[in-house]
Protein backbone atom coordinates (compact mmCIF):
# COMPACT_ATOMS: atom_id res chain seq x y z
CA UNK A 1 0.00 0.00 0.00
CA UNK A 2 1.17 3.55 -0.49
CA UNK A 3 1.39 6.23 2.18
CA UNK A 4 -2.32 7.80 1.09
CA UNK A 5 -4.39 4.58 1.45
CA UNK A 6 -6.31 4.51 4.29
CA UNK A 7 -6.36 1.27 6.77
CA UNK A 8 -9.38 0.55 9.08
CA UNK A 9 -9.63 -1.70 11.45
CA UNK A 10 -12.42 -4.29 12.52
CA UNK A 11 -11.60 -5.70 16.00
CA UNK A 12 -14.27 -8.32 17.17
CA UNK A 13 -15.24 -9.02 20.34
CA UNK A 14 -18.56 -10.15 20.10
CA UNK A 15 -18.23 -13.81 21.27
CA UNK A 16 -20.42 -14.86 23.98
CA UNK A 17 -17.78 -16.49 25.63
CA UNK A 18 -19.55 -19.90 26.49
CA UNK A 19 -16.59 -21.87 27.69
CA UNK A 20 -15.00 -19.30 30.11
CA UNK A 21 -17.34 -20.73 33.05
CA UNK A 22 -18.42 -16.93 34.09
CA UNK A 23 -15.54 -14.86 33.31
CA UNK A 24 -16.46 -11.88 31.28
CA UNK A 25 -14.01 -12.50 28.26
CA UNK A 26 -13.77 -9.12 26.55
CA UNK A 27 -12.81 -7.44 29.86
CA UNK A 28 -11.44 -10.11 31.86
CA UNK A 29 -7.85 -8.72 33.00
CA UNK A 30 -4.51 -9.91 31.87
CA UNK A 31 -1.80 -8.74 33.28
CA UNK A 32 -4.40 -6.09 35.26
CA UNK A 33 -5.40 -4.86 32.28
CA UNK A 34 -8.71 -5.79 30.13
CA UNK A 35 -8.51 -8.25 27.52
CA UNK A 36 -9.94 -6.07 24.65
CA UNK A 37 -7.73 -2.97 25.70
CA UNK A 38 -4.79 -5.46 24.66
CA UNK A 39 -6.06 -6.24 22.04
CA UNK A 40 -6.99 -2.93 20.55
CA UNK A 41 -3.58 -0.99 21.60
CA UNK A 42 -1.31 -1.72 18.74
CA UNK A 43 -4.20 -0.81 16.82
CA UNK A 44 -3.87 1.95 17.90
CA UNK A 45 -0.28 2.71 17.84
CA UNK A 46 0.49 1.63 15.06
CA UNK A 47 0.91 4.35 12.32
CA UNK A 48 -0.58 2.60 9.79
CA UNK A 49 -4.03 2.27 11.29
CA UNK A 50 -6.45 5.46 10.39
CA UNK A 51 -9.63 4.24 12.20
CA UNK A 52 -10.97 1.49 14.03
CA UNK A 53 -13.96 -0.01 14.32
CA UNK A 54 -14.94 -2.43 17.47
CA UNK A 55 -17.77 -5.23 17.25
CA UNK A 56 -19.41 -5.93 20.58
CA UNK A 57 -22.07 -7.94 21.77
CA UNK A 58 -25.55 -5.88 23.62
CA UNK A 59 -24.20 -6.23 26.88
CA UNK A 60 -21.14 -4.81 26.08
CA UNK A 61 -21.58 -1.74 24.03
CA UNK A 62 -22.21 0.92 25.95
CA UNK A 63 -19.21 0.37 27.65
CA UNK A 64 -17.34 0.52 24.65
CA UNK A 65 -19.01 3.23 23.10
CA UNK A 66 -18.43 5.38 25.93
CA UNK A 67 -14.43 4.85 25.83
CA UNK A 68 -15.12 5.10 21.60
CA UNK A 69 -12.90 8.27 20.15
CA UNK A 70 -11.02 9.23 23.64
CA UNK A 71 -7.79 8.98 25.12
CA UNK A 72 -6.09 5.12 24.09
CA UNK A 73 -9.27 4.44 21.94
CA UNK A 74 -8.96 7.82 20.00
CA UNK A 75 -8.60 5.66 16.39
CA UNK A 76 -12.10 4.47 17.62
CA UNK A 77 -14.34 5.60 15.11
CA UNK A 78 -17.72 3.54 15.97
CA UNK A 79 -19.05 0.60 17.90
CA UNK A 80 -21.51 -1.63 16.81
CA UNK A 81 -23.61 -4.66 18.19
CA UNK A 82 -21.92 -8.14 16.34
CA UNK A 83 -24.56 -10.57 15.44
CA UNK A 84 -24.92 -14.33 16.17
CA UNK A 85 -22.32 -15.68 14.27
CA UNK A 86 -18.34 -14.24 13.97
CA UNK A 87 -18.88 -13.82 10.60
CA UNK A 88 -22.44 -11.71 11.10
CA UNK A 89 -19.98 -9.73 13.54
CA UNK A 90 -17.40 -8.84 11.04
CA UNK A 91 -20.09 -7.85 8.37
CA UNK A 92 -21.91 -5.46 11.09
CA UNK A 93 -18.33 -3.92 11.35
CA UNK A 94 -17.61 -3.96 7.37
CA UNK A 95 -20.76 -1.73 6.96
CA UNK A 96 -19.59 0.65 9.72
CA UNK A 97 -16.18 1.35 7.89
CA UNK A 98 -15.61 4.85 6.80
CA UNK A 99 -13.29 5.03 3.27
CA UNK A 100 -10.86 3.19 3.61
CA UNK A 101 -8.68 0.78 0.92
CA UNK A 102 -7.73 -2.07 3.14
CA UNK A 103 -9.48 -3.58 6.25
CA UNK A 104 -7.95 -5.07 8.92
CA UNK A 105 -9.75 -7.92 10.88
CA UNK A 106 -8.69 -9.25 14.27
CA UNK A 107 -10.41 -11.08 16.86
CA UNK A 108 -11.00 -9.26 20.03
CA UNK A 109 -9.77 -12.31 22.15
CA UNK A 110 -6.50 -12.23 20.66
CA UNK A 111 -4.82 -10.07 22.91
CA UNK A 112 -1.00 -10.60 22.60
CA UNK A 113 -1.08 -8.91 18.62
CA UNK A 114 2.00 -6.81 18.52
CA UNK A 115 2.08 -3.88 15.57
CA UNK A 116 5.01 -5.54 14.26
CA UNK A 117 2.19 -8.80 13.58
CA UNK A 118 -0.27 -5.77 12.58
CA UNK A 119 2.11 -4.30 10.24
CA UNK A 120 3.39 -7.61 8.89
CA UNK A 121 0.43 -8.40 7.37
CA UNK A 122 -0.28 -5.59 5.44
CA UNK A 123 2.93 -6.14 3.70
CA UNK A 124 2.16 -9.36 3.03
CA UNK A 125 -1.39 -8.47 1.86
CA UNK A 126 0.49 -6.56 -0.92
CA UNK A 127 1.25 -9.46 -2.56
CA UNK A 128 -2.17 -11.06 -3.79
CA UNK A 129 -4.44 -8.63 -1.82
CA UNK A 130 -5.39 -10.49 1.21
CA UNK A 131 -3.30 -11.92 3.79
CA UNK A 132 -4.18 -14.09 7.10
CA UNK A 133 -1.30 -14.49 10.05
CA UNK A 134 -0.52 -18.23 10.41
CA UNK A 135 1.81 -20.78 12.10
CA UNK A 136 3.24 -24.30 11.45
CA UNK A 137 0.72 -26.92 13.24
CA UNK A 138 2.34 -28.93 15.46
CA UNK A 139 -0.58 -31.18 16.47
CA UNK A 140 -0.76 -34.31 13.80
CA UNK A 141 -4.12 -33.44 12.00
CA UNK A 142 -6.72 -36.53 10.89
CA UNK A 143 -9.58 -35.96 9.03
CA UNK A 144 -12.51 -38.11 10.15
CA UNK A 145 -15.78 -39.45 8.97
CA UNK A 146 -19.19 -39.55 11.16
CA UNK A 147 -18.28 -42.33 12.96
CA UNK A 148 -14.79 -41.18 14.07
CA UNK A 149 -12.54 -43.19 11.83
CA UNK A 150 -10.06 -41.60 10.00
CA UNK A 151 -10.20 -40.55 6.71
CA UNK A 152 -6.50 -39.17 5.70
CA UNK A 153 -3.91 -37.78 7.48
CA UNK A 154 -2.48 -34.91 5.40
CA UNK A 155 1.05 -34.06 5.55
CA UNK A 156 1.65 -32.08 8.30
CA UNK A 157 4.32 -29.64 7.03
CA UNK A 158 1.56 -28.16 4.18
CA UNK A 159 -0.68 -27.26 7.38
CA UNK A 160 -0.91 -23.67 9.07
CA UNK A 161 -2.87 -22.68 11.64
CA UNK A 162 -4.85 -19.32 10.82
CA UNK A 163 -4.70 -16.54 13.29
CA UNK A 164 -5.57 -12.69 13.00
CA UNK A 165 -4.80 -9.98 12.07
CA UNK A 166 -6.27 -11.01 8.49
CA UNK A 167 -6.07 -8.21 6.18
CA UNK A 168 -7.63 -7.61 2.81
CA UNK A 169 -8.03 -5.09 0.31
CA UNK A 170 -11.72 -3.35 1.17
CA UNK A 171 -13.36 -3.94 -2.46
CA UNK A 172 -12.26 -8.16 -2.00
CA UNK A 173 -13.35 -8.09 1.75
CA UNK A 174 -16.78 -6.36 0.79
CA UNK A 175 -17.27 -8.69 -2.14
CA UNK A 176 -16.30 -11.96 -0.65
CA UNK A 177 -18.95 -10.90 2.10
CA UNK A 178 -21.42 -10.11 -0.19
CA UNK A 179 -21.28 -13.34 -2.08
CA UNK A 180 -21.07 -15.12 1.09
CA UNK A 181 -23.43 -18.23 1.54
CA UNK A 182 -22.05 -21.21 4.41
CA UNK A 183 -20.68 -20.50 7.48
CA UNK A 184 -16.78 -20.29 8.27
CA UNK A 185 -14.43 -19.93 10.81
CA UNK A 186 -12.18 -17.00 9.11
CA UNK A 187 -12.44 -14.51 6.96
CA UNK A 188 -9.95 -15.33 4.53
CA UNK A 189 -12.22 -18.50 3.80
CA UNK A 190 -15.12 -16.09 2.49
CA UNK A 191 -12.17 -14.70 0.42
CA UNK A 192 -11.34 -18.05 -0.74
CA UNK A 193 -14.90 -19.16 -1.72
CA UNK A 194 -14.88 -15.64 -3.84
CA UNK A 195 -12.33 -17.13 -5.79
CA UNK A 196 -9.41 -14.63 -4.37
CA UNK A 197 -5.54 -15.93 -3.16
CA UNK A 198 -4.76 -15.70 0.14
CA UNK A 199 -1.08 -15.64 1.10
CA UNK A 200 -0.48 -16.92 4.55
CA UNK A 201 2.28 -14.60 6.63
CA UNK A 202 4.23 -15.56 9.69
CA UNK A 203 1.84 -15.37 13.01
CA UNK A 204 3.35 -15.74 16.46
CA UNK A 205 2.49 -19.04 18.73
CA UNK A 206 2.76 -16.31 21.72
CA UNK A 207 -0.76 -14.72 19.67
CA UNK A 208 -3.65 -17.22 21.29
CA UNK A 209 -7.41 -16.81 21.39
CA UNK A 210 -8.55 -16.78 24.42
CA UNK A 211 -11.54 -18.90 24.97
CA UNK A 212 -11.14 -21.01 27.84
CA UNK A 213 -9.95 -19.64 31.40
CA UNK A 214 -6.67 -22.13 30.81
CA UNK A 215 -6.27 -19.80 27.69
CA UNK A 216 -6.56 -16.80 30.11
CA UNK A 217 -4.00 -18.64 32.23
CA UNK A 218 -1.67 -19.48 29.51
CA UNK A 219 -1.91 -15.58 28.25
CA UNK A 220 -0.47 -14.63 31.69
CA UNK A 221 2.42 -17.06 31.16
CA UNK A 222 3.26 -15.50 27.88
CA UNK A 223 2.87 -11.58 28.77
CA UNK A 224 5.32 -12.96 32.25
CA UNK A 225 8.21 -14.31 29.86
CA UNK A 226 8.29 -10.83 27.95
CA UNK A 227 8.75 -8.92 31.05
CA UNK A 228 11.62 -11.07 31.67
CA UNK B 1 -9.68 -57.50 24.47
CA UNK B 2 -10.21 -60.25 27.55
CA UNK B 3 -8.68 -60.37 31.05
CA UNK B 4 -6.21 -63.11 29.53
CA UNK B 5 -5.05 -60.60 26.97
CA UNK B 6 -1.67 -59.21 27.69
CA UNK B 7 -0.79 -55.47 27.13
CA UNK B 8 2.41 -54.01 26.73
CA UNK B 9 2.78 -49.82 26.78
CA UNK B 10 5.87 -48.08 25.36
CA UNK B 11 6.66 -44.79 26.14
CA UNK B 12 8.88 -42.99 24.02
CA UNK B 13 11.13 -40.29 25.29
CA UNK B 14 14.10 -40.58 23.35
CA UNK B 15 13.28 -37.01 20.93
CA UNK B 16 16.89 -34.31 21.77
CA UNK B 17 14.23 -31.63 22.81
CA UNK B 18 16.21 -29.10 20.46
CA UNK B 19 13.27 -26.40 21.38
CA UNK B 20 13.36 -26.63 25.62
CA UNK B 21 16.21 -23.91 25.43
CA UNK B 22 18.58 -26.04 27.35
CA UNK B 23 15.48 -27.84 29.61
CA UNK B 24 15.92 -31.59 29.53
CA UNK B 25 12.33 -31.92 28.16
CA UNK B 26 12.22 -35.90 30.25
CA UNK B 27 13.37 -35.19 33.51
CA UNK B 28 12.62 -31.50 33.83
CA UNK B 29 10.15 -30.94 36.91
CA UNK B 30 6.52 -30.41 36.33
CA UNK B 31 4.67 -30.09 40.07
CA UNK B 32 8.27 -30.97 41.41
CA UNK B 33 8.44 -34.59 39.54
CA UNK B 34 9.92 -35.19 36.05
CA UNK B 35 8.21 -35.65 33.34
CA UNK B 36 9.11 -38.90 32.39
CA UNK B 37 8.05 -40.19 35.85
CA UNK B 38 4.73 -38.71 35.45
CA UNK B 39 3.88 -40.26 31.99
CA UNK B 40 5.05 -43.49 33.04
CA UNK B 41 2.96 -43.49 36.48
CA UNK B 42 -0.53 -44.14 34.90
CA UNK B 43 0.77 -47.22 32.83
CA UNK B 44 2.06 -48.55 35.93
CA UNK B 45 -1.06 -47.78 38.28
CA UNK B 46 -3.56 -49.17 35.82
CA UNK B 47 -4.53 -52.83 35.74
CA UNK B 48 -5.18 -53.31 32.43
CA UNK B 49 -1.41 -52.40 31.39
CA UNK B 50 1.16 -55.83 31.97
CA UNK B 51 4.15 -54.28 30.38
CA UNK B 52 5.85 -51.34 29.60
CA UNK B 53 9.28 -50.49 27.39
CA UNK B 54 11.06 -46.96 28.09
CA UNK B 55 12.57 -45.89 24.81
CA UNK B 56 15.20 -42.62 25.71
CA UNK B 57 18.32 -41.39 24.23
CA UNK B 58 21.58 -42.14 24.67
CA UNK B 59 21.68 -39.20 27.50
CA UNK B 60 19.27 -40.79 29.52
CA UNK B 61 19.73 -44.53 29.22
CA UNK B 62 22.06 -45.19 32.36
CA UNK B 63 19.72 -43.52 34.86
CA UNK B 64 15.85 -45.29 33.09
CA UNK B 65 18.00 -48.62 33.39
CA UNK B 66 18.75 -48.60 37.22
CA UNK B 67 15.18 -47.16 37.69
CA UNK B 68 13.97 -49.98 35.42
CA UNK B 69 12.27 -53.07 37.15
CA UNK B 70 11.61 -51.26 40.65
CA UNK B 71 9.70 -49.69 42.54
CA UNK B 72 7.29 -47.25 40.83
CA UNK B 73 8.77 -48.49 37.56
CA UNK B 74 8.12 -52.36 38.73
CA UNK B 75 6.39 -53.25 35.29
CA UNK B 76 9.34 -51.79 32.95
CA UNK B 77 10.90 -54.74 31.65
CA UNK B 78 13.04 -52.81 29.26
CA UNK B 79 14.95 -50.00 28.44
CA UNK B 80 16.07 -48.90 25.28
CA UNK B 81 17.62 -46.44 23.10
CA UNK B 82 15.63 -44.36 20.36
CA UNK B 83 16.73 -43.65 16.73
CA UNK B 84 16.89 -40.65 14.73
CA UNK B 85 13.17 -40.05 14.45
CA UNK B 86 10.15 -40.52 16.43
CA UNK B 87 9.37 -43.47 14.46
CA UNK B 88 12.65 -45.12 14.95
CA UNK B 89 12.32 -45.19 18.78
CA UNK B 90 9.12 -46.47 18.34
CA UNK B 91 10.22 -49.48 16.19
CA UNK B 92 12.95 -50.02 18.43
CA UNK B 93 10.59 -50.64 21.24
CA UNK B 94 8.41 -52.57 19.73
CA UNK B 95 11.53 -54.94 19.32
CA UNK B 96 11.59 -55.11 23.20
CA UNK B 97 8.04 -56.19 23.52
CA UNK B 98 7.02 -59.36 25.18
CA UNK B 99 4.77 -61.92 24.41
CA UNK B 100 1.47 -59.10 23.89
CA UNK B 101 -1.54 -58.96 22.39
CA UNK B 102 -2.30 -55.54 22.60
CA UNK B 103 0.36 -52.65 22.24
CA UNK B 104 0.10 -48.70 23.93
CA UNK B 105 2.30 -45.85 22.25
CA UNK B 106 2.83 -43.37 24.10
CA UNK B 107 4.72 -39.92 24.18
CA UNK B 108 6.92 -39.53 26.89
CA UNK B 109 6.27 -35.99 26.31
CA UNK B 110 2.73 -35.85 27.80
CA UNK B 111 3.17 -36.39 31.58
CA UNK B 112 -0.36 -35.46 32.03
CA UNK B 113 -2.18 -38.80 30.57
CA UNK B 114 -4.29 -40.59 32.82
CA UNK B 115 -5.65 -44.12 33.60
CA UNK B 116 -8.81 -43.08 32.32
CA UNK B 117 -7.77 -42.27 28.84
CA UNK B 118 -5.29 -44.98 28.17
CA UNK B 119 -8.39 -47.37 29.27
CA UNK B 120 -10.57 -45.93 27.36
CA UNK B 121 -8.02 -46.34 24.48
CA UNK B 122 -8.13 -49.54 25.16
CA UNK B 123 -11.74 -49.91 25.01
CA UNK B 124 -12.06 -47.80 21.77
CA UNK B 125 -9.62 -50.21 20.12
CA UNK B 126 -12.12 -53.47 20.04
CA UNK B 127 -13.48 -52.13 17.01
CA UNK B 128 -11.09 -51.54 14.73
CA UNK B 129 -8.04 -53.33 16.15
CA UNK B 130 -6.48 -49.39 16.51
CA UNK B 131 -7.18 -46.29 18.79
CA UNK B 132 -6.00 -43.31 18.97
CA UNK B 133 -6.68 -40.43 21.40
CA UNK B 134 -7.57 -36.89 19.41
CA UNK B 135 -9.41 -33.68 20.47
CA UNK B 136 -11.83 -31.44 18.13
CA UNK B 137 -8.87 -28.85 16.50
CA UNK B 138 -10.14 -25.51 17.26
CA UNK B 139 -8.08 -23.30 15.16
CA UNK B 140 -9.10 -22.70 11.72
CA UNK B 141 -6.32 -24.91 9.65
CA UNK B 142 -5.27 -24.56 6.06
CA UNK B 143 -3.55 -26.27 3.77
CA UNK B 144 -0.55 -24.07 1.78
CA UNK B 145 1.30 -24.73 -1.28
CA UNK B 146 4.88 -24.02 -1.23
CA UNK B 147 4.41 -20.12 -1.88
CA UNK B 148 2.24 -20.17 1.29
CA UNK B 149 -0.72 -19.35 -0.56
CA UNK B 150 -3.99 -20.83 0.72
CA UNK B 151 -4.46 -24.02 -1.12
CA UNK B 152 -7.75 -25.39 0.65
CA UNK B 153 -9.61 -24.67 4.18
CA UNK B 154 -10.86 -27.81 4.98
CA UNK B 155 -14.01 -27.96 7.55
CA UNK B 156 -13.07 -28.09 10.68
CA UNK B 157 -15.70 -30.07 11.77
CA UNK B 158 -14.21 -33.00 10.37
CA UNK B 159 -11.14 -32.90 11.65
CA UNK B 160 -8.82 -33.69 14.54
CA UNK B 161 -5.60 -33.28 16.79
CA UNK B 162 -4.51 -36.57 17.65
CA UNK B 163 -2.51 -37.59 20.42
CA UNK B 164 -1.21 -40.67 22.19
CA UNK B 165 -1.91 -42.56 23.40
CA UNK B 166 -2.45 -45.02 20.57
CA UNK B 167 -3.62 -48.41 20.84
CA UNK B 168 -3.20 -51.14 18.52
CA UNK B 169 -3.32 -54.97 18.23
CA UNK B 170 0.02 -56.22 18.28
CA UNK B 171 -0.11 -58.02 15.22
CA UNK B 172 -1.29 -54.86 13.26
CA UNK B 173 1.37 -52.21 14.45
CA UNK B 174 4.45 -54.74 13.84
CA UNK B 175 2.99 -55.24 10.21
CA UNK B 176 2.83 -51.41 9.69
CA UNK B 177 6.44 -50.93 10.98
CA UNK B 178 7.43 -53.85 9.39
CA UNK B 179 6.02 -52.51 5.96
CA UNK B 180 6.65 -48.42 6.86
CA UNK B 181 8.54 -46.65 4.07
CA UNK B 182 7.83 -42.51 4.53
CA UNK B 183 8.69 -40.49 7.35
CA UNK B 184 5.26 -39.81 9.93
CA UNK B 185 4.17 -37.66 12.94
CA UNK B 186 2.43 -40.25 14.41
CA UNK B 187 1.78 -44.09 14.89
CA UNK B 188 -1.60 -44.75 13.68
CA UNK B 189 -0.52 -43.21 10.32
CA UNK B 190 1.72 -45.97 9.63
CA UNK B 191 -1.00 -47.96 10.55
CA UNK B 192 -3.41 -46.52 8.13
CA UNK B 193 -1.04 -46.59 5.42
CA UNK B 194 -0.90 -50.35 5.75
CA UNK B 195 -4.68 -50.55 5.07
CA UNK B 196 -5.78 -50.73 8.17
CA UNK B 197 -8.75 -48.85 9.92
CA UNK B 198 -7.80 -46.64 12.97
CA UNK B 199 -11.10 -45.67 15.54
CA UNK B 200 -9.66 -41.78 17.09
CA UNK B 201 -11.18 -41.86 20.52
CA UNK B 202 -12.18 -38.60 23.08
CA UNK B 203 -8.38 -37.68 24.62
CA UNK B 204 -8.34 -34.28 26.60
CA UNK B 205 -7.32 -30.92 26.02
CA UNK B 206 -5.39 -31.41 29.03
CA UNK B 207 -3.22 -34.23 27.58
CA UNK B 208 -0.73 -31.61 26.33
CA UNK B 209 3.16 -32.55 24.51
CA UNK B 210 5.94 -30.60 26.23
CA UNK B 211 7.87 -29.14 23.18
CA UNK B 212 8.59 -25.83 24.28
CA UNK B 213 9.55 -24.12 27.95
CA UNK B 214 6.06 -22.27 27.64
CA UNK B 215 4.39 -25.87 27.68
CA UNK B 216 5.86 -26.87 30.52
CA UNK B 217 4.46 -23.45 31.86
CA UNK B 218 1.06 -24.75 31.06
CA UNK B 219 1.30 -27.78 32.03
CA UNK B 220 2.02 -26.24 35.28
CA UNK B 221 -1.31 -24.35 34.98
CA UNK B 222 -2.67 -27.26 34.16
CA UNK B 223 -1.61 -29.45 37.31
CA UNK B 224 -2.73 -26.62 39.36
CA UNK B 225 -6.12 -26.73 38.32
CA UNK B 226 -6.46 -30.22 39.33
CA UNK B 227 -5.17 -29.91 42.68
CA UNK B 228 -7.53 -27.39 43.75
Amino acid sequence: MTEQQKVAAIIVAAGEGKRMGGVDKVFAPLGGEAILMRATRPFQKSALIDQIVVVVSDEHYEKCRHLAGKGEWSKVSEVCIGGRRRQDSVAAGLKKLGDCDWVVIHDGARPLVTVELIERGLEAARETGSAAAAVPVKDTIKVVGGDEIVYETPPRQNLRAVQTPQVFRADIIKEAYKKAKKSVTDDASLVEQAGYEVKLYSGSYDNIKITTPDDLNLAEVILKKYEH
